[in-house]
């Protein structure tokens, strides 16, 4: 480049100014191209970004702060979208988010949907502003359909599920073995001599509760137990509705001697619907529950719970959004790490 | 005004758009006075607001959309910052929260800061950007100072601050009873029997933490106890080791024989570290806590407790910021309420 044409590059004054359009015409390269280099995206080439850097340099090009801060993804912050907030399971997960975000100096905002789809959207829709680099997102109950999260991912937004996930393209999910899990935790109360299991569940729409249901399903069907649609109760939002769908289930007559709960909430509530009634557990009815419950041990009588990796859960989804928010590397679109959750049997299941 | 002029308003060239300083000009009054009288401010005279909306219907102003969504408060979105996921607490103040906001077709955004200060500043910041009409604050306990919402204040964003709050001219705060709280849970303590009582609590610099101390102290010496330095432990935000903690109180030479936890979490620990110790509730320790934990009434023994009326906690601070949001009246300014706790007393503090 001459040096007149340099003076003209450098005098600021607007349609001379340095900008990408100005550079890419000069390099020969397209805008996305040049953008793509100045970001050390891993799809452009090392020489290539040698020469758009050089150039830049030398022209001492002045990113527009805010396009800037979208590309560069200069707002240091992350989301993370949780739908409850009395689960220890989300507590511990947000732990292993933490420590990776502070290895990388990034802040956490956590989003709470609080189990409701209207939350959910409206949380999606603020953060397709570009205000954070990348979101981390466990779905609500309610969530049946994936086009608010389609949109958000349209946008350019990197993003992760974990526990209760929608399969996009392109978006890693971080899970546990939800099947197998259901399927041993109705195999323990088999084994503990239950014949009539409940399958309590908070949704039919969460990706985790279609797993868990089957793996229910096929250890009744291995072990040559009726399937009873009667059996599998889906509660909800309310803890006041769900004892009373409770009560019902424990007082008819073909009630049920074993209860599987998909979400400790349904444990909790079973619990006090036994204290109520004066049902004894587990001397008239075994529990056990899907829980991360602090509190889990020290219920009367401890609680037996299928427990989930909830920190390494955190760690590994957190570890695979930073590599999508940093590029370096295009090998995280097909990583859907499924971890090991653990069976603790405790008194609520004893013989 | 004569048609001429009134054709030089229409005329959307440039210069001559209407916009809130032509309007002021027109009327002979300041852009703010416009501005307020559009967004029906309490300040401004109703006689004032029909001149200015007439006006403004007659030259078909089209405000700003950006600034008029900032002024009319149009995003319909209010914030909830709260510190901690584990503690139902919270959960429910966020449903007394989410029906007034249901009512005014607002949708709840809910941030968490995990007791992190570096969080609440990051959410705090985020929040400047003034995408939400109002924010919702119970600060994390390791917040010791108040510059951080003083500039979220100056922004004009309205703030009610429950729980843990902060002193700020203007902001409404909603908390309860928490002196006479501490009061009591210390006298019942002193009732069935405990003479060396330990107060256990997370942070020195909560609002609420000061307050239930304070109570803990007037009770004791009320009593003729005399108050312990080494019987008022401090916990931080990790688990393991706040149980370390506990664990050296209860195995120390004059151990305490009642614990009052200003936090549910640390009655958690306790319990953990009693079982771990094979320490007798109540038989050998004594204990009652503030909580909301919906397993109070299930553990083994059941806990007693100082019970915050949450839902109305949240109820009343929405509805509150409601009233600063719409700015129908001035009086929100000096609302402090001060809702009372229960006190329920259950096994772990029986004689």
């Amino acid at each position: 480049m001459n040096s007149q044409k340099l003076d003209r590059f450098n005098s600021n004054s607007g349609i001379e100014k340095i900008d990408l359009k100005k550079l890419a015409k000069e390099l020969n390269l397209s805008i996305s191209t040049v953008s793509k280099a100045l970001r050390d995206s891993w799809e452009i080439k090392a020489e290539t970004k040698k020469r758009v850097r050089d150039l830049a340099d030398k022209l001492n090009y002045q990113p527009n702060p805010y396009a800037s801060s979208m590309r560069k993804r200069k707002s240091q912050t992350i989301a993370v979208i949780i739908p409850e907030i009395a689960n220890n399971f989300f507590s511990v997960v947000l732990d292993g988010i933490q420590v990776v975000a502070e290895k990388k100096e990034y802040h956490v905002l956590t989003y709470l949907t609080h189990e409701s789809y209207a939350n959910e959207l409206s949380t999606i829709k603020h953060l397709q502003s570009g205000r954070v680099d990348g979101v981390l997102v466990s779905l609500c109950s309610e969530t049946s359909d994936n086009q608010h999260l389609i949109r958000l991912k349209e946008t350019g937004m990197p993003i992760v599920f974990f526990d209760r996930i929608a399969e996009l393209s392109d978006c890693p999910t971080v899970t546990t073995d939800d099947y197998v899990s259901g399927y041993k935790a109705t195999e323990h109360l088999i084994e503990k001599g239950c014949r009539a299991i409940a399958f309590l569940s908070l949704s039919q729409h969460t990706s985790i509760n279609h797993k868990r249901q089957q793996g229910y399903i096929d250890a009744l069907t291995y072990n040559k137990i009726k399937i009873s649609n009667r059996l599998i109760i889906q509660c909800g939002k309310d803890n006041d509705k769900d004892k009373l769908i409770i009560k019902k289930l424990l007082t008819r007559k073909n009630k049920p001697d074993g209860i599987f709960a998909s979400v400790e909430k349904l444990a909790i509530a079973t619990y006090h619907v036994c204290n109520e009634m004066k049902i004894k557990i587990p001397c008239d009815l075994k529990i056990i529950s899907f829980s991360n419950l602090r509190t889990a041990s020290l219920l009367n009588p401890s609680l037996s719970t299928v427990t989930q990796p909830a920190f390494d859960i955190g760690k590994e989804a957190c570890e695979l959004l930073f590599r999508k928010i940093e590029k370096k590397t295009n090998k995280y679109m097909n990583e859907h790490p499924v971890l090991k959750s653990s069976l603790i049997a405790r008194s609520s299941t004893a013989q």
